[in-house]
């Protein structure tokens, strides 16, 4: 029995295959193919890695950067343009001939994270991943909220300025145009966050002033959600999100935003653990469970 | 078998005794004491109303103006400002001698509109509780939401404006300074909000302007909870925010502010169905659920 896990990024695809103990048996990587292409390429690379571990796929999951209905219809990936109403779970099911899983990619990491990583045995948490843009995956009550449609988590566009930057999901002001990758990279001025990450370790006083601003946006997200939904632990990951000096910064502006009390602690802050491989991991999961 | 329910509010508590079927058997309403005699307060409305409909109490509720624990434990109550780390479960309990729920009153309030009312059957919604100040209670995967301490829905103090108006909460741009009983009174230069949706029916033009100003705010920061949440429904309540005039602007602005797209449409939005009993019988109904 393998179950197999397929992270679809904006530029390349991660496959990863699970044994029973949730160790991984094997990776494979490919560019992500454009337009509904991407059906296909998922299929065959779920397919070649199978055959690469020696055994047949039992299950799929698969992990999509856009929003993903209950029912495993892509309704849009900002940066696949093809992809619109695409009822994938549908397609691949009947493809392969078993059992499948579409998700968010951040709701996967999520579930990676919760059931593998550093949000192990926490019923109240959050998984904020935080690359070129934000996803957040929230667990609450022991269980992932999914919302009605499937959407939840789609806190990067909850909106922190009224009237703020633009964003390009139409408003003004979303959480994203102040905390994600390409805010911090507006707010140094085209310098990248890996490089402003960088400065700071080497005590660049202009970068540890852009990193300041750019962790009090993030906390100021995190403490909006803290209010709604009272996690016991907020993970950050993703490629930025994932840094130690970032947490480090982050940290430090919660607990300066949070209203002095004795009562109301700011919530733990930690990084993710899985890395870059969580969305893959967590979308395996998500498809092992069906058959479980 | 007779489930009290107790709504304490900042000028005056509300009780009710609810028979098995859900129906309401008879109220009283008593002058909120000031400090820690709201104890002893509560305990004798719970006594004088079990022996008005000629039976004992079986569990208590009880609804409070403020953070509570999830073991009963009230942190701060606002408008109470001598409660403060009152163990009121434990105290009530052992007064009384019957099981004792203690939660906040907004969550109360929409336990009543999940369990009896506007939301009834719906598993994942929002009942917003708009009066002097903005309350919230979730409802997702067909359970409360409360959180790890039990301090979920305080989205009444999520940042919509960084910088913004100053909140007693000690931050800067709450929700609530915009979309509040007192948020709506600054907006008409001192006219309450009764009176500005008065005018409003009677078409004064100024009325109406500032209710669409008004309404847009709320509409903001339902917006950035179904972002999160992705609820099918929301309820409004609260003395102002039950009413129609109120929900049809609001519904306008949210969907202006969705981004446009078949694919997601605003959530339904509705007003209470309980009126100001809401939030004693929701504690009734927690209280009794204890014993079953």
């Amino acid at each position: 029995m393998v179950a197999i896990g397929i992270d679809v990024g904006g530029t390349k695809c991660l496959a990863v295959a699970l044994a029973n103990d949730g160790s991984i048996l094997d990776s494979l990587t490919l560019p992500t193919a454009t337009g509904v292409g991407i059906v296909e390429e998922v299929a065959d690379l779920c397919t070649a890695l199978a055959s690469r571990v020696g055994k047949a796929a039992t299950s799929l999951g698969v992990g999509m950067p856009g929003t993903v209905s209950r029912d495993g219809i892509v309704y849009l990936a900002p940066h696949l343009p093809d992809v619109r109403q695409l009822p994938m779970r549908a397609l691949l099911s009947s493809q392969l001939g078993i059992p499948v899983v579409v998700d968010n990619d951040a709701t996967c990491a999520g579930v990676a994270e919760w059931k593998n990583g550093a949000a192990r045995n926490c019923d109240n948490a959050l998984v904020i991943t935080i690359g070129t843009g934000i996803g957040a995956a929230l667990i609450a009550n022991g269980k992932v909220m999914r919302g009605h449609h499937g959407f939840a988590g789609e806190s990067g566009h909850h909106i922190v300025m009224h009237g703020g930057e633009e964003c390009p999901c139409g408003r003004r002001g979303c959480w994203e145009q102040y905390a994600s990758g390409s805010a911090l990279r507006r707010m140094a001025n085209g310098v990248s966050g890996e490089e402003v990450l960088l400065r700071v370790v080497q005590e660049d006083k202009e970068a540890k002033r852009v990193l300041e601003e750019f962790a009090s946006w993030v906390a100021l997200g995190l403490y909006n959600l803290v209010n709604t939904l009272d996690p016991q632990l907020i993970v950050l990951g993703g490629g930025l999100g994932s840094s130690g000096v970032l947490r480090h910064f982050v940290a430090d502006a919660l607990t300066q935003q949070m209203p002095p009390s004795e009562l109301r602690p700011a919530p733990l802050l930690v990084t993710a653990q899985l890395g870059h491989e969580a969305g893959a991991i967590g979308a395996a999961l998500l498809g092992k469970e069906v058959i479980e």
